[in-house]
């Protein structure tokens, strides 16, 4: 078995041979003086994509998110977030750590939602009682990972940001994967990231560019943002050609995202058959298929699972406590999906090796 | 009317006659070069009462607590700390904002408890994986004063400390009120601070002095715990001073908590005979009494009844979303509490005056 | 030998029998719900005092300089403040620890100034460069404790704050013995923190109160600092008691003062007269005498002296390398003086014990 | 004119057609999951080069340096930099602002050096008085930046590592440069690199790689400096694209910097002639040449000068005040120093423009 159909993540994408060749060509500049061609292009056409004034690229989604919740807050204040979002549970506690922010975390709902009245209980503190942390921001995730990749609605965004608004904080949005969200409710991403003071996407997942992400806002909050990347050591030199993929990733990559879900959509319809597994959500909405193994009618175990498919060749992963996700991406085709069906229809039909984790 | 009921809470209390004559009789030292001898007899006496190597004399609970999670942590790690506890809720997130620690908040059962898996689930992280903060310490709380004053039972603390060990992680108690607690469960403090590493309580709710809360545990946590005392402002010249009046707290006020719990049982007694009012929990298991307003049975809010109350002398006060505490201690004796019973009832008689906020 | 003469610092004073007695009858309340009469009084005289808005009571002159340079930076700024201050040396580096604020210190002058051109070269940052923290806050020490107890004149606090007010940053004055920088300059407390937009002062110091130092500043400063302290564990429940103390401290222990700089003044005079003593700066300004041990005409080193001096009953401390300072204050008087110079007399005259340190 | 010479910074070198070639041929993985082959490859190939245990990439110096001290030093402790070195200076204050940590500066010697005698009196703070923040790491800068890129020589290196030792403290090495201080000094990295507990170094500067800079030292340290990294945003994905370019620079472009030393020296040479400028140091002993406007002898200030220069094409900078820096680099040949000569000649032989800042 030569080719590994890999299903862990759509952070395992690799970059295009267009890609490869623009980052060979491009203009280059150093950075940190402001003054590499390539990187202000990718800045420029990120925030007109998304609709808004400015954009700074950042090494990682993490530093972009980081340096949004520090943008947004100063020492002392609190983060509103979701409990069960990157931001808060994969992302080290940066703010707490490294910005003296608070994290508020709230209870997601099952579509990835964060209630809004429990958002609104959050910020509602009196802000003459020195015992109380003040907000400063709300932080929603879209597509939420953790939530199966469902993508929160224009209307939802739309009533966060009126929480927000009202109780004079900002909302960022954590769109590492706002276009797969775009293309599931059949909108643009500038239609989504028109609710948020900031977005942070990633040019590093579907969109299969090496290394990078943006994030895009208002001037004010992307100069403060670019101002933090420096200090965190963010600021890189000849990014262009980071940047040059970037560019690629986002006039060459978006619209075939239509064939990621439509991989995720059949892998889970093939999963669906299968016994011993659950799906949650079913059907999935963007590029992510969770399920879990059902212990009345498997003597498999999660570990055990993906253990014996990454034997045979099939990589999956836990994500949360005894879920496992399966990732499409432009490194899976038609036929890896068809082949990870079979791979664990074939595991399902066999035991588990003794001493599986 | 002259004489108010002062419900609203036991850090209201005022120091007795005998601790003002041991304040002025105090030998008094330098506390900051670690001289003054009445502090040092208070902090010998608050170990030898707990059963712990040390103490400390910290001007709040708030430090105390703070000085104890950034003791039991380094940067990056996290605490986990009960949603509703008064750590987390109404220390201003210290811990997060000055000491870079993330607070992971955890439900809070009815009974004050956190539910030891959640607890469990917490604390196991992949030590490898740097997306995630580290645990370092467990906090827990007794009584747990927004659930009602409810007493954590040595078992509970017993196995919590089970948990806290088994991840290698440590435990404290924030047992502002430990005295309370273990009068409602006929144990000792020492009983109860057995299962911790360090315990915080206060010298200035119940026990009545006027300034002061200890830090306990074992020597070398109390001497870093001291440490960042210095660090925060919290080392004081002639402390004696108020060291003085925690001696005499420990040594006289203790016993008389049980005044208090019994003039809670009487006042929750006479409330639960109003109608409009729901009580919760009942009977009280300490000196707080909880209860809220049934929009049901009655046309009063929160804010009228509180409003109303304190117009006629009787002061209590919102503790969380529309819930009332009323707190007895050593300043409200059997007639203060027969006469709050009586304020409320004919409170409750009476339509709100319009325009309660 | 029954008393101790104590030279090592002012912070040693006891609280007189006037304070103890106002302490005992104080109008107390819960200073942390802002209820406490005696502590208002006294924040309403400090304030007054010192020509202010607003005054907050701390603890200590640590937390009320952290929640001072706190109050005046965001995350990332930056404090200019003495190299040799205390602010800098002695309090833990708090601002950076807990603030996120970075220290700037700046070398000091003889007389205990900041050269003015090295605090404007401090500030002249490109504020568009990121590489770079920005300046917020510029602090001044006075009287400079480590400089021999120099008071600032008002001129150059002017001066200061003029560059301050030029770099659009906030003047701090660290005046923990403000009234002894007053009383040498023949100005009120008043024509110096005029000045400056926050000034701390001890009431524990000179002044003989047991606890606390006061932040003054306009109303909206203090309210940051004061929100502040509570994070840091500052709020203190009957504080009025403590406060009753420092009401005395500032009507009645002010003009006192001049007994204690006469008697430094006798002091040096007395141990210029020695062999194996240099004296700098000489004559003393406040209340502090700076020597240190010539090992040219002496055997004695720095520690032997200090050592030979404790065994007579003088105690006398090390500040700085190899300096040694000798504080007056209430509870040393000219006997205690005489006796003081008698000692070290004696104790250069004769030969240091062998081992010693 | 259409070509610009480059004198600002080295870090305006390109990546070279090798370098290009070898991103595009790179074999890449999701270097977050540990995956990507050629960040293995770099990293392995970086700690043998410097002869130390493990590495890791990160994507700029700063993180690099930020990251080692944050990996030697708790909250609350200090870490003793030279007072004009790049990672006090330039580098936002990261380690106080995002760690807790107090910089304590020390004047830096006319070559670079901290001298040894101040490193230690900074060190030596008495652990039990928590007055003081407690020494945990030094950090030194190799070839001195702002000193004009004089190496330090391995007997300090050694010494300040004695020193380091004795006081139980880390010792971090930012060798941005570090191969330029090789070659001037005729030993291999290594040789610097024996004395530090762990080394920065950059791939971006005269290595000409585009992205960046390689932390290396001993393995537990480098994994603590990764798991800080994913918290700053340091992680990413296919980074085997820009190590592709690291390994060239390492391989290939080590040797030719003894092209750069020529010029530079030569530029020195050069503007040594020339009436109205200062060279300091003399001879330069990297690839910087640093000068000052000297106004006796000419009208023009730094900004006039550096203004004109860049009217004709040649682009220089200032670096501290009034200091002029020109760093030679793969961007720049014999015939460009030349040119940066005649133009610097011509433009000293003219009056300087009217209004120019």
């Amino acid at each position: 078995m030569s080719h590994v159909v890999e299903l862990r993540s759509d952070t395992f994408t690799l970059p295009t041979p267009r890609m490869l060749r623009a980052a060979a060509e491009a203009r280059l500049g150093d950075d940190v003086y402001g003054e590499d061609p390539t990187v202000a292009e990718l800045e420029e056409l990120s925030a007109k994509l998304l609709g808004k004034e400015a954009a700074c690229l950042m090494p990682s989604g993490t530093m972009a998110n980081l340096a949004a919740l520090l943008t947004h807050s100063s020492r002392g204040d609190k983060a509103v977030v979701g409990a069960e979002s990157d931001i808060y549970v994969y992302e080290a506690g940066g703010a707490a750590v490294l910005g003296g922010v608070v994290y508020e975390p709230i209870a997601t709902a099952a579509d990835g939602t964060l209630p809004l009245d429990a958002v609104a209980e959050a910020c509602e503190v009196d802000a003459d009682d020195p015992q109380f942390a003040l907000p400063a921001v709300l932080s929603v995730e879209t597509p939420h990972n953790c939530r199966g990749g469902i993508p929160l609605s224009p209307a939802y965004l739309a009533e966060a940001a009126a929480v927000a608004r009202r109780y004079g904080i900002a909302l960022h949005l954590d769109g590492a994967r706002i276009f797969n969200a775009a293309l599931a409710l059949d909108v643009s991403a500038a239609d989504l990231a028109i609710h948020a003071d900031t977005v942070q996407f990633c040019l590093s997942k579907g969109l299969s560019a090496p290394v990078g992400s943006m994030l895009v806002g208002d001037a004010q909050s992307v100069d403060s943002a670019r101002r933090i990347r420096k200090m965190l050591g963010g600021g890189m030199r000849q990014a262009g050609m980071i940047a040059a993929c970037g560019i690629v990733a986002l006039t060459e990559m978006v619209d075939r995202l239509a064939d990621d879900h439509a991989n995720a959509a059949r892998l889970a319809s093939g999963l669906a058959g299968l016994p011993g597994l659950r799906l949650d959500p079913e059907p999935p909405r963007t590029n992510m298929v969770f399920f879990s193994v059902d212990p009345d009618t498997t003597a498999h175990t999660t570990a055990s699972l993906i253990e014996a498919a990454q034997t045979r060749g099939v990589r999956i992963a836990e994500l949360g406590r005894d879920r496992i996700r399966a990732v499409t991406h432009s490194g899976v085709d038609t036929e890896d999906v068809d082949r990870a069906v079979a791979v664990l229809a074939e595991v399902l039909a066999s035991a588990p090796v003794a001493g599986g984790r």
